[in-house]
C-alpha cells in the first residue's frame, strides 16, 4: 500500500473506502494479496454483469489471444468486429425489430457520450441539451457538462456550456413536474431556453441515487422529443446490458431511443468497450469525424459476443428476475425497521435511502460496517446516503443472501446506534 | 464486409482505405480472413510499438488471466497496479531523476488528455491553454478544443474555447517565430490573450505531417513556461513509450514536463490504458474529482509491466535507434529522386511530404499503391499529403526492408507518372 | 418617408406600426409634419415619464446650453454632476434611507445592465446569473444573455451563456413555483447549476407582458439571495422613475436591492442617460474598469436634477396614484366585456392580455385601430398579444379620457368582430 | 468635490487626474468652477471635434428645443432624422460614391460596435472575430470581448470568447508580418483557429498608443478580407468624423469597409448618437432584432445636421490638414531633444511615445505637468506610456500654440530630469 500513497495521485477514491490490496476475483467475489473474500457489490461499476472473471467469456478470451487473432485494428475491418456486430443483431436488434447502425467509438462511456453530444448537434444544427439534474453522464469535457454533480462539475476548472437541467422524474427535491416545466420552457418564446438539440439521460440514475423513471414518464418524454423534433439519447451505460433486467433497460418502457449509449459490462469481462446504436437516418458522420485509438479493441469485441452467446444460453434475463424479486422482498423488511427508510431499484440495482436520518454520514457508516463484515458496496446519490446494491447478475443465491444479512445486521446496527426513531412497529 | 456496410456507422476511415478483413496478427505483419499477409506501417496508430501480439507479454497477459487475477478493479488497490507503478519507477522514473506521480485515467489518450487540462486549470485558476497549430490531441470535448485540425473542429457542433493556437516550430504554414510570438502575447498587456494555464504540445507532431521540433526549440518553449509559470505538459501519447529511440520523446532535449500523458503503447500489447505523470506538488486533486471505470483495467497494468521487460530485456532502445538510422539512410536516398520530395522524422517515425508537388492526391496514391502490394500505410499532415511511416519497433529488418523497398516502388511509380519534375539529379 | 424606405436598415421597427413622420410633441401629444395630432400611450418607451418637451425641465436645459456649461465631460468632475448627485440624495435616497453610490455609465440601460453584471461577477467570484423567463434587460451581448425573448437571443449570432432562466412569478407559462424551484436549484448539490453571482429582474416586466410582481414574491426573493449570498439587482430601468407610483419600484415591497439600474427617464426629457446606484461595500471597481464616452453628458445631469424637482413641486406620485386609480377602473370595466380579457399592472403601466382569444392578432389588431384613431400604442408579452398602456405620467386627465375612450372602442370592435364569446355579462 | 468622494463609485478614473471641478466650456477651453482656465486636448475622448458648445451648432439645437420638435422618438420617423440622413448622403457619401444604409443604435459607440458584430456573424452564419492587438472597441460584453486591454477583459468576471487577436501592423510588441499570419491562419486547415465573419479595426488605434496603420496595409487587409468573404468592419469611433484630415479614416486608403461604426463626434455638440453604415446588401435585419431606447435621440440628429454643415461652411478639412501639418512639425522638434521620443499621428490625433525611456512613469508624469500648466492630457497605450494629443479640430492658432508650447516645456523637464540620454544633438 505504500506504493500508492507514495506514488498514486490523490484523485484516487475508491481505495479509500476499501484500504485493502485486491489480488484474485471470481465471479462474486474479490479476494485479496492474502487471500481474504469480500463478496462484491460493487462490480466495477456495472462492467462485470457477468461476474468476475466469467469462465464461459474467459475460455473464448483465452483462445483468441492464444490464436493470435488481431487484438487492436483500429476501425479496420475484422473478423472479430464483424462476428460481434452479427452476434449483437441476432441475439438482441433484430429479436426487439431494432434497426441500429453501430458506431465504435474509444472504449469508455464518456467517449461515446460526446460522439452521441456530436452527432445530435450536427444532425439537428442546434447546441443545447436537456439533461437531468442527478444524472451522471462522464467527465471529459462535454460529458461533464450534461453531468449534474456540482463536485465534478467544479473540477471542470471553466465554464461548461450548452446545457438546460431541469429536475428527474423521482427523488428530486422539490416537487416540480418535469415534464410539464420541460414542455413549457420549449414552447414558451420567451423562456429564454435554447431549442435543444437532445435530451440525454439514464432511465435509472445510478450513481444519482438509483432514481427509477416509470415507463410512464419515459413515454412521456419521448412523445415530447417527438413533437419538438428533439432526439432522444439513452444513456444505458450503467443501467443496460441486462442489469434492469432486460439487456436494455428503455424495453420495460416500450420506447425506441434515437440514439443508445452502451459501454461497462458490453464486453462481458471488464475489458474497455464502448459504442453507439444510432437510428439508421441520423448517421450522418464524415469519415473520421469522431474517432479514437482504442475504438477497435478486438478482444472486448470477442468478449461482448461471448457475453451474449452467455445470456442467452444461461437464461440470464431470467435469473435476473428471480433475484429481483428477492432483493425486492429483502428491502421491503429491511425499509419496515425504520419508517425513514426508503428502498428504490429494479432488475439488479437498488438503493436503500437514508437521507429522512438525520445523520448525514449513515450511508457512509453502513457501509463501513460492511466493509468490515467483507462486503463491498458503495453510496451514491446526493450527500453520498444512498446505499448502492450492484450484485453481479450472476451472484449465487447464498452468496447473495450471505450480502443481504451483512447489510441487514449492518443498518439495524447503525440505525438503531443513530436514529432516533428506530421502528414504527415497535 | 457486408456487415460493415450494413451496419457500422459511417464514421469508419480506416477500413476505407484498406478494404479487406483482418483476423490474425504477428509482429510486424496483419492477416486477413483468407490468410493474406501485410506489413503493417500503421500499427494500431501507434498502439503497437512492441509489435501485434508480443510473445513475451502475451504469455504474462495469458497467464494472468488463466490465474483469475483481477480484471477490472475501478481504482482501488491491486496487486497488478502496485506492479506496474513499482516496474515503471523503477525502469524508468528513478534511472532517469523523474519524480512524478501517476494518475490512472480512462484507458485513452484523450481521456488524460482532458485529466491534464483540468489539472492545469485548477492549479492555476487559469482557463486559457497554449496549444499548437497542427497539434493532434484527442476528440472528447475538452481536448477537441486544444486539437487543430478544423475537419475535426467542425464536428464539434459547437464553439470550442478557451485555447490559443500559435505556430509549432517546423513545417508551419509562414515563417512566424513561435517562441518570439509567444513570448509577445504573454508580455503584452494588450495582445487580448489570457494568460494560460498550460502550454500543451507534442515534441513531434504525428497526426499534423511528422513534425519534430528541435530540443533547443523545446527547451526554449519549457524556459519561457518556467518564466511566465505556466505548465509545461506532454502529450507523449503517439511519440512517447520508444517510439522516439527513448522512452519519453522529452529525454532528447532534456527537460522534465510538469505533466507527462501517456496511452497507446503503455499497455504494450494494444490494451486500452492512459495514464498522467504529474509533478507532485501539482497533485491537488481531491478524491474522484476525475475519474472513470476503465482507469482500473488490470490486465493492461500487467501488460504495462510485461512490455517494460520486454524493452530491457531486448535493449529495444538501441534497436530503435539503429533501425531509425537505416530508415533515414533509405529516405535520404529516396528524397534524391525528386527535389519535391521532403523527408522528416526521429526514432521509427518517419515522414516523406509531398506537399511540394502540384497533385494534391499524390501521398494517397501512393499510400493506395502500397496498399496493392500488401503494405499498411496512412498519409497525415495538412490535406493528408505526408505518407507516416510507423513500423512496429521490433520489426523484423528483412519485413522492414521490404515495406521500404514496397514505398520506394510506389514513390518512383507514382512520382513519375504525375510529377512534372522527376528529379533534379537526372 | 422614401428618405427611410431608401436609406433606413431594416432594423427599425416602430415606423412599421406608426407609418407617419413625427415633427413636433408636447407632453402627451406627438405631432406629425402635416400637424396630425397623435397622442402618446408609448412614450418613449417609458423614457419620458414627465411628458414631451416638460415646460419645468426645458428651461433649466436652455439656460444649461445657452450659458455654455460644460456639455460633455467623461467621468470628470462638474458642476452638473455635482448638483445631480446631491439632488438625487436630498430628494429620494436620505428620505427613504438609502445609502447608495452612483456609477454614471454609457447613457442606455443596457450599458448600466452590463455594468451591474460585471461587478456582481466580480464581487462574488461567480460567472452564472439568475433571470426570469420574460425579462428584458437589453441586447448588447452581457445584458442580451439574461434577456429571455428568442427573437432577440437568436440575433446575437453566437451562444449566450452563463445564465439560468427561471420562471417568473406571474404570467408564466405553468404553475412551477418559482421561488421553491429557485431554492431547489441553489440546494441541491445535484443541479447542475452554478451558484450564481447575481439575480436581477424587473418587478414588473414591461416588454414581458406587464407581469406584476407580488411584494410578498419579492421579498421572499429578497431573502432567498440573502440566505445564500446572492445579490438582488433591480432593473428599474422601465418601472422605475415614477413609473410604478413611487420613484423606485421596489419601495411597495419594501426592500432594498444591492444593485438599482436606472435609465430612460432618469433625464427627465429624454436625454440619454443610465447609471447604477450600488451598495456601498460592493464598490469594488478599480479606477475605469468600466467606462464609455457618454458617462458624462452634462445635459442629462442637468435634466435629472430638474425633473427631480419638478416631481416635488407637483406632487407627481400622488396624480400618479389618482391616475392609475382612474385606469384601473376603466380596465375593470373593459375586462367584463369578455371573460377572456385579462387586465394587468400598477402605477401608470398596464396591460390588456388578449392571448386568451384564439385570434392570435387580436392585440395588434386593437393597436392598428387604436393608431387609427390617432393613439399611438403598442404590443408587448410572448406573441405581442398584450396591449400595454404608458401614458405620460403628467398627461392631462381629459387627454386620458380621450386615450381610453379610443382604446374602449378599438377592443369592443375587434373583439365582436373576432371573438366568439362577447360577454359574459350578455 | 466632497459630494464626488462620498458619493461616486470608485470606477470614476479622468477626475483622477484633472481633480478641480469644471462647470463651462467653449471651443477648446474648460472652465472650473472658480473660472479657471484649461485647454482641452483631450476633448470629450474624441467626441467634440467640433470644440465645446461650438456656436453653430447650439443655435440649431436651441431652435430645435425651443420649438418643441420631438426629442425622443425610438425608431419612428422623424423629419429630424429625415434631414440627418438627407445631409450626411448630400455631404458625404453621395459625393464620396458610398452606398451605405442607415442603422440608428443605443447612442454609444459600444452599442454600435455590438450590432455590427452581430450583424456580421449573422450575414456570414460564423462566430469568430479576427480583432487587433492594441485594439479597444468598447466595454459592454461583445465589444469587450474584442478590446485587446487585459486591464478591461480581466473585469468581465467571465471568459471571453469568438474573438481571434493577431498583431496590428505598427506599435507592435514583434515584428510578426500581421498580414502574412492572418492570410496563414485563414489558409491553414490545421491554424485550430475558426474562419471569421468578419475583421474589425480601427485604422488608427487611439486608446491603444495611437497606431496608424498604412494605406497599403490596410489595402492589402482589405483585399485578404475580400478573398476569403469576410466583412471588414472599421470602427471609426474616435478617428472618424473628421479626426484623421478627411470624415472618414478610411478615405486615406481608398477602401469602402463593408459596415462603418461612427459615435463619439456624430452628433457634433456632444450629444449621445452612434450608428452603422451598413453595405445594403448586407442588411438582413429583421424589424426590431437589435434595438435601444435611445436609438431616436433627435436632438442629436438635429446637431448631426447642423455639424456637416459646420464643416462645410468653415472648410474644415482644409483647417484641420494644415494644423495637421503644423502639430507634425513641432512633434518633429520635439523628438530631436531625445532619441528616445517617438512621435506617431495623423490628421488631428496624435502620439508621443516615452516608451523608449527607462522611466514607466514619464509620459504621466509629463501629463500631470501639463495638467498643472493648465492643459488637459491624457496618456494612452501599453502602460499608458504615450501622450496623446487629441485637440479640437476647431482650435485657435494661438490656443494651439499655447498648449504644444506647454507641452514642449513639460517634455523637457520631465526628459531632462528623468533621463540620461538627454539628446544626440547635444
Amino acid at each position: 500500500m505504500n506504493v500508492f500513497e507514495s506514488y498514486e495521485s490523490n484523485v484516487r477514491s475508491y481505495s479509500r473506502s476499501y484500504p485493502v490490496v485486491f489480488h484474485k476475483a471470481k465471479n462474486a467475489m474479490l479476494y485479496t494479496d492474502d487471500g481474504k473474500p469480500y463478496i462484491d457489490f460493487l462490480m466495477g461499476a456495472g462492467a462485470l454483469n457477468y461476474g468476475h472473471n466469467n469462465d464461459y467469456i474467459k475460455s473464448r478470451l483465452l483462445t483468441y489471444m492464444e490464436e493470435d487473432y488481431i487484438m487492436q485494428g483500429l476501425d479496420m475491418f475484422t473478423v472479430a468486429k464483424s462476428e460481434f456486430i452479427t452476434a449483437f443483431n441476432d441475439h438482441l436488434l433484430k429479436p426487439l425489430g431494432l434497426p441500429y447502425k453501430f458506431q465504435f467509438c474509444g472504449p469508455t462511456g464518456t467517449n461515446a457520450v460526446e460522439a452521441a453530444l456530436k452527432l445530435a448537434r450536427n444532425y439537428t444544427g442546434r447546441s443545447n441539451i436537456i439533461s437531468f439534474m442527478g444524472g451522471y453522464h462522464g467527465l471529459s469535457q462535454g460529458s461533464l457538462a450534461i453531468t449534474s454533480n456540482e463536485y465534478h462539475r467544479k473540477a471542470a476548472g471553466i465554464g461548461l456550456h450548452n446545457v438546460t437541467f431541469i429536475p428527474y422524474e423521482s427523488n428530486k427535491p422539490n416537487d416540480t413536474d418535469s415534464l410539464a416545466y420541460l414542455s413549457m420552457i420549449l414552447e414558451d418564446t420567451h423562456s429564454g431556453i435554447e431549442k435543444p438539440a437532445a435530451v440525454i439521460l439514464e432511465t435509472v440514475q445510478a450513481e444519482g441515487g438509483v432514481n427509477v423513471a416509470s415507463p410512464q414518464w419515459l413515454r412521456a418524454l419521448k412523445t415530447i422529443c417527438e413533437q419538438h423534433d428533439i432526439l432522444f439519447i439513452c444513456d444505458d451505460i450503467q443501467i443496460g446490458c441486462g442489469r434492469s433486467g432486460d439487456f436494455f433497460s428503455f424495453q420495460r418502457a416500450e420506447i425506441t431511443p434515437d440514439i443508445v449509449v452502451l459501454s461497462k459490462s458490453l464486453s462481458g469481462y471488464g475489458l474497455p468497450m464502448a459504442m453507439l446504436l444510432i437510428r439508421p437516418d441520423l448517421d450522418i458522420w464524415q469519415p473520421g469525424e469522431h474517432n479514437g485509438t482504442f475504438r477497435g479493441y478486438q478482444l472486448a469485441f470477442a468478449g461482448g459476443k461471448a457475453a451474449l452467446e452467455f445470456r442467452r444460453s444461461t437464461d440470464l434475463d431470467i435469473a435476473v428476475k428471480r433475484k429481483s424479486a428477492y432483493i425486492r422482498s429483502f428491502l421491503g423488511k429491511l425499509a419496515a425497521i425504520d419508517e425513514r427508510i426508503h428502498i428504490r431499484g429494479l432488475g439488479m440495482m437498488w438503493g436503500i435511502d437514508f437521507s429522512a436520518f438525520e445523520d448525514k454520514l449513515l450511508a457512509k457508516k453502513i457501509a463501513k460496517k460492511c466493509f468490515e463484515d467483507q462486503l463491498i458496496i458503495e453510496c451514491v446519490g446526493r450527500e453520498d446516503r444512498v446505499l448502492k446494491l450492484l450484485p453481479a447478475l450472476t451472484i449465487e443465491e447464498e452468496v447473495l443472501d450471505e450480502a443481504l444479512d451483512v447489510i441487514r445486521k449492518s443498518v439495524v446496527q447503525c440505525v438503531s446506534t443513530t436514529g432516533k426513531v428506530v421502528s414504527h412497529q415497535a
